[in-house]
């Protein structure tokens, strides 16, 4: 799997996300409540909350494209507090991933990526995806969903999923 | 990210997560219950509980390696029901993931895979990593993650990535 099909992946996860919220919103409709009360919901009182979920499944994809790429993440301040301002968070984030196309990643499973956090270390291009980039992306999207999940939203596997481009039969 | 490296990360965090059973064992003991109320936890009532979420971790990785190797996948039915019976599960896992090695997987960006599921249709070997076996695998062991989590075990981030590469510095 290249780093550039790595990025579109979390993008198509990213947009399957969108309409993990669309259905919040539409339970939340049924139910009579404010989409935003879902905003703070959270798994463990101390575990990151919905609104923190999505900052960092964002920042996830958004550092990731920016490390692998070689170019500077875009500043996204964690100034979110409703779905609507999400929306716009995660639409900020596709926009940065789809201004790299396939061939700024030529190279990148070589490149050294050295994060503010790794205190001056580095690590192989290769190894920031495989053991930061895809688990931290999909640990927080999965919190995301499971938050959802756990407040009554209707959502089943094939919406954290999306389409699959399956050939033939 | 080769598809051998793929194979080695969904390793890599089963072996996390019996880290994290190690933990809701401490937990459990700590408050004095027993750690099986924990198999059978949930986050939904319509959710998969612990045990079959790691079931299905176990298979996404099983799955994706016998796949993607070309190699037949062994059978591992699902009769697990306690923390002692999971641990068991990963371990007969983890045997089959160390019998291949990065040869297998020659070619397997261009492998057709085509499971039962699919009804007679196949995706390209990177198509069912990228679209299939990494979402579905990091979905089932984030969940694992979560319901202990969401039942008070002291589990962080860094339990969850385990160790990570780094080097220099």
């Amino acid at each position: 799997m290249t780093h550039s099909d790595a990025i579109r992946l979390f993008a198509k996860t990213l947009r399957n996300l969108e309409h993990w919220m669309d259905k919040a919103a539409a339970h939340a409709k049924a139910k009579s409540f404010e989409v935003d009360v879902l905003a703070h919901a959270r798994l463990a009182p101390d575990q990151f909350d919905f609104v923190r979920q999505v900052q960092a499944g964002c920042d996830q994809a958004k550092y990731a494209a920016a490390y692998l790429a070689g170019k500077p993440p875009p500043s996204h301040p964690d100034t979110e507090q409703t779905f609507a301002e999400l929306r716009e968070r995660v639409q900020k984030c596709l926009a940065f991933l789809e201004t790299l196309e396939a061939k700024d990643f030529a190279g990148a499973e070589e490149r050294k990526v050295s994060p503010p956090w790794l205190d001056g270390k580095w690590l192989r291009g290769d190894d920031y995806l495989a053991h930061v980039a895809l688990p931290n992306f999909f640990f927080h999207a999965t919190m995301a969903y499971a938050i959802l999940r756990h407040n009554g939203v209707d959502l089943g596997k094939m919406d954290y999923i999306g389409s699959i481009p399956a050939q033939g039969g």
